[in-house]
């Protein structure tokens, strides 16, 4: 790709006497002659005066010590944003591009498929399903009976979809994620043994959802668990029955949200958090990495802790922890006066 | 189904000149014309006033305050454990009859089976392995040589049982779990690198054992993993190498068993637990969701926090670092007045 | 095997008239007669007197208060690593004697393989692939285009490898893990939606790096995800994008470590262990299971807590925290002091 063509995307102006091609886009410290880069946190400025890059993307009011000649500048008004566009020009991955229904795969009856999809090998499709538009399965997928999967939707290698499972528009599902197995329900009995409850509801992704890698995404009960539009789910995130995440509320790795809970809109969960069932978690709420979530939330704010609190007061609650060697010196101290007085 | 086929399965009688065709089994408060719901909660007798279910699962004692003509109570002494029976004759999966063996399928040398079993498109299994009757093994699982799976055994797509490994009757296996990888063992040499314990032992799992989707249940260094009768384990649960659980314990989502550890039976373990290796659980201890526990306990009971304590103790404590607050003002106090005292 | 070619592989002289065939190793707890266990631990030492092995792997200062006539001996300067030997040595298994590429497999376009390759059913391999000697694939893999897999490397069923990613010499790679699915970035809109950064770079894994089953490592932004020479991980691992991880590192189950983080050489980690993004770990450092890591490291040593701390620190802080009830006691008696004192 030519720098001009670059350059226009971000409707920046270049000297047309100074174009290049850019080979590719890489990190500032790491760069090479015909690379593009970028400068948005301020700790990066550092490497202005030594990257190899041969143009950087940077906000307009960057202002280097020492000028370089050999790098050019592409000033914008968000160089972050402006950077997160370009490589989505550059990754047009040709493994989207990739069409048609291999013959090594096996498709069910009743099958109806929209235009320009893509079905890989060893790709199992149940019976009486329905592919929108633009669709692309790749190899070792299995979705189950009467799944329905809405157009642009991606779902790389090795998922599993059970049965009666709707995936919406434009979702992106990573490898070994499992969407649909049964919710975790087990009656006890007298004897002190389980007795499975069957789980007959289903699960519904609704559009521009992403799914990280193994994730697991259980049916209701009855009913359905629900992820909302725009959300945001890293790795192995466990999403137990019935629970509903809100539209646009991001969850980072390794967390996971009991059966029946509902999370709230535009949240943001931190890795590796636990949220019991049961329980509301109301819009804007963020919530920390390794947070234990036991109550209902209903207000927004950040929440810490191995039993969430709310922020101001966790941390005081740390500082008064590391305070205790001072707290006990102070007794001893108390002590020591009234021994010494009431002994005189 | 009727209502009289329903009422027949939980012996109520209910007035023949009313039935009805049940269409749907649903949550009392999203219930539709047509639906079978219940209430055991009282917390949900609120909703016996809006619902639009036709008839309803309830206890005997059941006393709404103002009775509704347009739903038919079925009243059982457990309305609950009725509800579960209900679900589970609406449940009867067409999935689960499905029989034969696919053409798409692989299957090895020397491999004896059962009657009316299942082998899905793009399941590979190895030689030497035995099935029983009324096994069925879902899309691209890969069964490795020597394994034996007894009678009546599910096993979901994209799963995996390595060689040598023993999966015990009416057992359900859910997709993307793992059973019988290596488990971790690793000697270090003196020039810091590892070097790998080879693993040669296998996995058993007795009967009536449910495992959840995307598990990892690893292989013995010598002898075997056990995973006893009627144990239940939810999704992204890791059980390490030469681990036993006992039978009848449940096990919620993403719990972690190091290795060579030995739980009790009915024991119920939250999710998010770790439990460090080579300690052993009694039979009926509750472990609480997120709970560490790195000591062996010899004593039935709930315990609790980030280092396991039983409950009592650890709530105390939560108390205790909550009163810190005040207990630094009364320590200021008690200064002031010795101050003020002493200065006088 | 003979017991006098193990004896010789240990370089350890026994009595030729005592041969006997070696049937399998056991634990010393629970062996048969014609086994062969070995005593590492001295707390097994107990088990001398009763174990019906024929054959024992002890250390050279190995004592028992009764001999026994019926356990031949092969004593040796570490027992330990002398039963890894053998362990080594039965554990040569058929499985890694395969060869050839199934006809039900799916081979690429420019694929180009090594010598004594196995490439098993159902397994896809895209374009522009090249394969090493000796390198062995189980059923179901996925391998994305342009991957680059180096001799000797195991990989066992149901992984997924994502394109452009690099495969070391000698790894082994257990079933259901994802190398190379998207890094988790996701950039926020002003409308409160997010908008996909795509993650353009890739995965490396150097020499003789072991990965167990279910984890997931995610592709680069730009650049590459590294695990160098030597790591080990466990089952359930999360590594995000751009994280590195130096030599000879190990890490236990379910631990996760967020973007672009660098850990050091020879670090162990433990199990459910949280690192977050952006920091560095330096070389030698333990961090125990269930640790929150929220700050870089820059000394070797031990770490401990949900907020790490170093060990000691830790050990103390758990100490005061047990010891504020007997603090509340001391500070009543104070004031009882006090205000007897006081009322006089």
């Amino acid at each position: 790709m030519k720098l001009s063509e670059i350059a226009k995307i971000l409707n920046v102006e270049i000297d047309r006497s100074k174009d290049i091609d850019i080979k590719k886009i890489s990190k500032i410290e790491s760069s090479s002659e015909g690379d593009i880069s970028f400068i948005a946190n301020p700790q990066y400025e550092k490497y202005y005066d030594t990257t190899k890059a041969s143009a950087l993307i940077v906000n307009k009011d960057f202002n280097p010590l020492n000028q370089r000649n050999d790098v050019i500048l592409l000033r914008t008004d968000d160089s972050y944003n402006s950077f997160v566009k370009i490589l989505t020009e550059f990754s047009h991955s040709a493994v989207i591009e990739k069409e048609g229904i291999s013959a090594k795969a096996s498709v069910g009856k009743n099958f109806t498929a929209g235009k320009k999809i893509f079905i890989d090998d060893f790709v199992c499709i149940g019976e009486n399903c329905g592919i929108g538009d633009n669709v692309k399965i790749f190899s070792n997928c299995s979705i189950g009976d009467n799944v329905k999967i809405a157009e642009g939707t991606v779902i790389y290698s090795n998922v599993t979809v059970y049965e009666n499972c709707e995936i919406g528009k434009n979702n992106i599902i990573h490898s070994g994620t499992i969407i649909g197995s049964d919710g975790f329900g087990q009656a006890r009995q007298k004897d002190g043994s389980f007795k499975k409850i069957p789980q007959i509801g289903h699960v519904v992704t609704e559009e521009n959802v992403e799914i990280g890698s193994n994730c697991s995404i259980d049916r209701a009960t009855i009913g359905e668990t629900r992820i909302c539009k725009g959300v945001k789910l890293d790795n192995q995130i466990q999403i137990a029955h019935n629970v509903i995440i809100g539209e646009n509320t991001v969850i980072a790795a390794q967390t996971g949200i009991a059966g029946s809970t509902k999370i709230g809109k535009r949240c943001m969960i931190g890795g590796q958090a636990g949220i019991v069932g049961h329980i509301e978690i109301c819009d804007d709420v963020i919530i920390g990495a390794s947070v234990g979530v036991s109550k209902s939330i209903t207000k927004p704010g950040v929440y810490l802790g191995y039993r969430a609190k709310p922020q101001a007061e966790e941390l005081k609650e740390e500082v008064r922890i590391r305070n205790l060697e001072k707290l006990e010196k102070r007794i001893k101290e108390l002590e020591t006066i009234i021994k010494n007085f009431t002994s005189k």
